[in-house]
């Protein structure tokens, strides 16, 4: 059986697996206050080029999103997300359970637009009534989208510039970001994220971890209070450590970039062969998430050899599918998958 | 350096790191519904002596906490707990974060009494003006507790009837609960700790896991739609089967005792030898966190070889300190500590 | 000037006004434990003939809605609303603020269409990850709705029906009840209302009160704890007489339906009008808010002797504008607007 | 029958009264945007010699404290007040319900002392876990007392010095502060209060207001967007002019103050009386308030003529019972309690 359903599917990087071994008799202080964990935040902040930004562990991403939104927003503020956004559709409701409404922005293949975002600010201190509203008080995008999309470079910094001038944060949810920085055709860096954005996570989960997220705050100040956030968000690891590791493995010799990469080359195997074979893509996806509408028949067919989601409820004939591969994907997976196609 | 400042302080037992390792690169589902999270429930099950109840793993005691009190709590009720609780303390307000309030009772080395909480329950509802205060609507105990005491099987039995008698929910906090279970002179088992109490969670973080609790809900239905605000409290990992791997080794060939047993063994060693070496003990404790009372100077002297903690503020001339055992506590350290005792 | 800002802009009834002088300085105990309140409730359940229907009078709608949503939802549940509902757009986050999502249905001038919840609660539990989303745990409407609109029986009991099969409690903001009873041409009673819904709301404040709205929980038990829940949310009035002294007034003699009768006819007159002078009416509303659509520059020129609102931004050539009629709207004021059109 | 149950038995002062009658038909816009509302908040500004002060009116006391606080507190912090506080014992849980803790100190008669308050704020900091526990991040009041008692102006100012060296917000609750200012003996003035307080509220319900409570924030920016979070927390009343209306009575001619010693007035003589007639007062107090130890046969017997609260469970042999006066409190009621002592 081959699996595509997501890329959360596996354990860690061998090389994330064989560090937690080597490291895993020490002893250290918890709480990330340890050598490893300094040391990993260090590396962050060099492969962002930052020497002042503020980088946290935490431990999943509905925990960081959660947690971070919190530490954005007062609580007459809402945040201002797509309406496929994670926070709004697949987080079982925690930003709410923090206080905080999701202010829907129209999708465009999951991605919001720097004008539509401009124009709800606008319309919003427009009305009279504004203050009978959940005023928007920060952006939140996924890079990629929950659809497999990126921003472009104009795209990111149009979405920054309405931020600012609006002097609100614009938080990039990367659960993903490995992936979108290794993506065919990007001209976003990670650089480009840390100066256009105001805080973001740089995804371990998905991209090499056990688990893990590295919150990168760009600016002093703007995630006051954070350790205590996210104790009380329930987000904090006792033994820290392990994140700091996992990081520091990942933001060694490349090693995030070239395990990303790696899922994005099996992608683009898959998508020529979604092509090549007829198949209708559903979005002419560049990362590690592929979306191709497939014959009903084929799917049951395919079903018996391989697992992946249905996107959205079955269609009458046909259904759009989604592929993910991952850091851990094989070559002979996908052969065998483009064959069985 | 010796280090006795908590049990938390390396990674996992190494059955445990071995099991994760072999079992690496295995596609499962996420969010614990994979084959190892379902063996893993079943063994604490089995463990438990109970096929009914529901069990549930999270990755860390406040999140826990957090958690099983919002399912267990309706929005005009409040958790009973000693004043020294954990989530009355050292929990940055996460309780308060979801709604409840923590209702203090008075600890007695940190425990409560049955007749106190009995009468905390009665002259509530005496009160004209109780519909103005939060209702007492379940009690929170720690087993051991922050202090390394123990309930005896007869305070167990008199709290639980205590809150049956009233209609709330009983929970125990088992952060340590293998520690508890191992205790020299406990006459409380795993058995009697899930047939008296409502819910409680087995530690695995400070027990030889990497990370990871056990929620037992020992009724059905008594934490309805739990799922769901695992997810919503950020608690959900996605790769599931991490605690599931570990949990089933610890209920493996009695690992999880096994392993409580040694920190215990090593905690008594400590207390013998404090002992007679004249040094009093704050409490007489049973478990693997040993408080004594330390002349400040010899406390100086000690902390250039060993970690350990000042337990409350730096006396005049003395101070209590706390020094905590674990499974990974070695024989060397043992008999180096004591020697320069 | 005249003022058709809305409904809003006096103090009570005369009549009201007169029974609150008439035992200004009786005593009577707090918080609604007194006998005008009991009589008061006692009317309410005359009126909708359920004697055991529990009634709670609070002061304003948007803590009303906020209270008694927190009190028909467990934490993992939200409510559905049209994406016009007053708790979606206009009271700053309330829901929010209390942990809980508005799950937005598309509207229909103001309505939601049985059809559509139903389809919402069969896709989401049809959804493999809905245990990641937010429950629909309740429906909300507004009858008259936001945009003065109305449901008829027939609508009213399909939605009904949808939520009484699917196990979710309707919950139908009254905050212009009176309004929407006294509607040219509706079939829908007060007896239908209570009998359809499991807890509504009569709006007072806009309905012949200084403040004042009473909640009707149609089921005992549907609404437990009620009362901590109304002090909780800073809701529960200290001079609780003064709502009960009110709705009494108010539910004798049928003075409620007879100033709300009042409006209808002050509105049916200003609709009528605008007709006949040849005004698009945006909204064919029955009830007392009317909409229409008027070139800017009348606009202008009628502001210089009526206030009014602007519905939505001000248009090219033309605007919507909101004309809002009262139990207090005279003879003298329609006159005059009606000739300055 | 005689009342001294509370201070909130009637509606309100007859003049408050006429002035609510005077402009019930009158036509305002909503809110608090009216003329009256202006008018009120420049009359407490004057009373309080302070140009800059903003000041929101509210209608009750729990909401009051429930958004005050939540205006104050960042999430990560509580509030800090007497383990007697109002917030922290009879406003089922309000405070936390918005995510706070009420962080307790130990009451001396219904006080706190400023050499407490620093401690507990030094001791926090000192704790090398004290990002583990919810920071205090103000301090909450009450002047009078829950018993009755009242800060002297070196206690106000020594707490006042403590806050500001810590840099967190005093908070007072004026619930009953009329009744406060106009004490036999006292040396604090309503400018006293708005100097060393950052927030406080003037008590309207209990001190001449059929309801209402006048929130003054001393400093422009301490409470920013303070008017959606009062919408947030249902505490906006839609004819907000009826507490402009109100207060601007109350401030007009020295009404507040009048009608305040004028309840101190009756209180003294009443207290004279227990102590002539040799009853042994529980607190000397010297405000509207009388707590007086009285034999069970003496409080049966008198409860045949007048109603009064017993001030915690009753005793063996006697216990202590509250008699409260108001500005409505009369000669002849006062004269005919003392004749039943």
């Amino acid at each position: 059986m081959l699996h595509f359903d997501s890329d959360y599917m596996e354990g860690a990087h061998p090389m994330v697996m064989r560090r937690l071994c080597e490291t895993n008799l020490e002893q250290t202080v918890g709480y990330g206050c340890d050598e490893y964990t300094k040391q990993a935040k260090q590396k962050v902040k060099e492969a962002i080029g930052m020497p002042d930004a503020e980088v946290h562990f935490l431990v999943g991403g509905t925990q960081t999103n959660a947690t971070v939104i919190d530490g954005l927003l007062r609580p007459h503020e809402g945040v201002l997300a797509a309406e496929t956004a994670h926070i709004n559709v697949h987080e079982s409701g925690a930003i709410e359970a923090s206080g905080h409404k999701v202010l829907t922005l129209p999708q465009h293949t999951g991605k919001v637009l720097a004008s539509e975002v401009e124009k709800y600010i606008t319309d919003f201190y427009r009305d009279e009534t504004y203050e009978h509203m959940v005023a928007p008080g920060m952006l939140y995008i996924s890079h990629p989208t929950e659809y497999g999309t990126l921003y472009s470079l104009d795209e990111l910094t149009a979405l920054s510039n309405v931020c600012r001038k609006a002097n609100i944060p614009l938080y990039l949810d990367g659960a993903r970001l490995g992936y979108g920085l290794a993506a065919q055709g990007t001209d976003v860096t990670l650089k480009d994220v840390a100066r256009l954005c105001d805080v973001f996570y740089i995804g371990g989960t998905k991209v090499g971890a056990l688990f893990g997220e590295a919150v990168v705050a760009t600016r002093p100040g703007i995630l006051p209070h954070f350790f205590p956030l996210i104790k009380q968000h329930g987000a904090l690891l006792a033994k820290g450590r392990l994140l700091g590791i996992q990081f520091d493995t990942l933001f060694t010799d490349n090693l995030y970039q070239t395990i990303a990469s790696h899922a994005i080359t099996q992608a683009m195997k898959l998508k020529q062969a979604f092509v090549e074979k007829g198949y209708r893509l559903f979005i002419d996806s560049f990362t590690n998430q592929q979306f191709v509408v497939m014959p009903n028949e084929q799917i049951d067919r395919l079903m018996q050899h391989a697992t992946f989601e249905l996107w959205g409820p079955r269609g009458e004939t046909e259904t759009v599918v989604r592929f993910v591969t991952s850091w851990a994907t094989t070559d002979e997976a996908i052969d065998e998958l483009i064959e069985r196609l």
